[in-house]
């Protein structure tokens, strides 16, 4: 380890951050990790679990530390990035949020160079301090944009941090990071909360969920994620989003055709294209 | 443990009917199983692999044998169901299928009696014999339908060994478990193989699923299921299996109408509906 990091501001003590701040304290033990959260009962859970060490509610606290990491919902990151202006030149800003265009693009100019767009592709239907582990991010992907924007200096923090929290860096584009996500991510979670909501809306859910195996369990879990953080994202994405809703219907409806019509070759042909999957994943 | 298993038959030595003679072996260690299967490659690993003790492909074989459990695709139970008019009055033959009314419909009246139509609501993604464990079974579900059409031994012996096994029994009319079963595993199977046809078809699926956290992880496992069983499933629960996608079609559609009309307010009321799951699963 080169980088040294003494000051760390965790802004939103959930499951993103308060796990970031507990897999930064395995790496830097000596770190102090000052947190903020608008929630007072976060504050006092995440002093509590022992996941930051003090509390602020002022932001001026926070602009000289060496890591800023914003952990909040994404509609909240674009707010709270135009009040750190003020922040150091050596000071590294890391946003954990799912989509990146119009956070890059909200980025003051003053402050581009100290800002690190980061997505790590990792998270559990759980929410809150409470939620936090120190694994959550080991041997997961994380997703760099548009780092040619960021400063040398916040770079190597960003790189060496997420490498040695054992994590996979990949690199790319904001719009096409945006793109894939909403295929990999976004629009899968609109798929869990209609399967949930089509199950829960039937005359006697808990007899059908009584029945769940680990295949609705399975699909049926991100349907369990925060509305908070997930209107956000849905918001930001809203175009990716529609058009990969669009994708996917086209295939159910494909599917469901196929069962109509009682064409179980090319529904067998179907099937057997999916799972493609064992190969990749 | 009160009942005396000592001869099994195990047609179908998958991952269904492999860990279910792994499960026997630990309840009866001293029962004789007998595999059959049409794939010569699945009876010489099931015989490697100790999953059975002797092969036949003789039907006639196992017509006195204690034990008879049809782990094969549901038409396929449906075929050999009508090869077992001659078993014992003793034998007990249960079958494994995901679907139940054509099955119990199907069992010739002159053994009605020694059949007991069971659905263990449980499996993995892979296939074949090596796919086989012994704990595919305990903690899970398994729902009993049309009990009473069984006779008083074949009821006792389904219930005593699905309790020693660790499992917990519903039971339930075969047409409302075919309903129930549609909406909590069929139709999330036709999600599971359209959301995969979906990224697999798009320009670059690999760097896409590069990208892929838990939850595609959780929500495309599934798509990797054997075709040649699920083709029988939506043959056999047709009627059921596109109700239930018309149901979640419809939620789909809210949630897209929404996201397309940026109406948040709701969008977030329907995401916090389907967090109810979290009360219930």
């Amino acid at each position: 380890m080169q980088i040294d990091i003494k000051e760390v501001a965790v802004i939103g003590l959930g499951l993103m951050g308060g796990s970031f701040a507990l897999a930064l304290r395995e790496l830097y033990p000596k770190c102090k990790i000052t947190g903020l959260d608008h929630n007072d009962q976060h504050c006092i859970e995440a002093l509590e679990l022992g996941l930051v060490d003090r509390i602020t509610d002022e932001i001026s606290d926070i602009y000289e530390v060496d890591l800023i990491i914003l952990a909040i919902p994404v509609n909240a990151i674009i707010a709270t990035i135009k009040e750190l202006e003020n922040v150091s030149d050596t000071t590294t800003i890391m946003d954990l949020g799912s989509t990146k265009r119009l956070i890059v693009e909200s980025v003051p100019n003053s402050i581009r160079k100290n800002f690190v767009a980061a997505h790590p592709m990792t998270g559990t239907e759980k929410f809150g301090p409470t939620a936090a582990f120190k694994e959550l991010y080991r041997g997961k992907v994380v997703v760099l944009c548009n780092i040619e924007d960021s400063g040398e200096l916040q770079r190597k923090v960003a790189k060496e941090i997420f490498s040695d929290m054992g994590m996979k860096i990949f690199y790319m584009d904001a719009n096409e990071h945006d793109r894939h996500a909403a295929f990999i991510s976004h629009m899968p979670h609109a798929l869990s909360y209609s399967l949930a909501n089509s199950v829960l809306h039937q005359e006697n859910p808990k007899a059908i969920i009584a029945l769940a195996g680990g295949g609705f369990r399975d699909m049926s879990r991100i349907a369990k994620s925060s509305p908070n953080m997930w209107i956000d994202v849905f918001k930001q994405n809203r175009d990716n989003l529609t058009q990969a809703i669009e994708c996917f219907k086209s295939e159910l409806a494909k599917c469901e055709k196929m069962v109509e019509e009682e064409d179980w070759d090319n529904l067998y042909k179907w099937m057997a294209e999916a799972n493609r999957l064992h190969d990749i994943l």
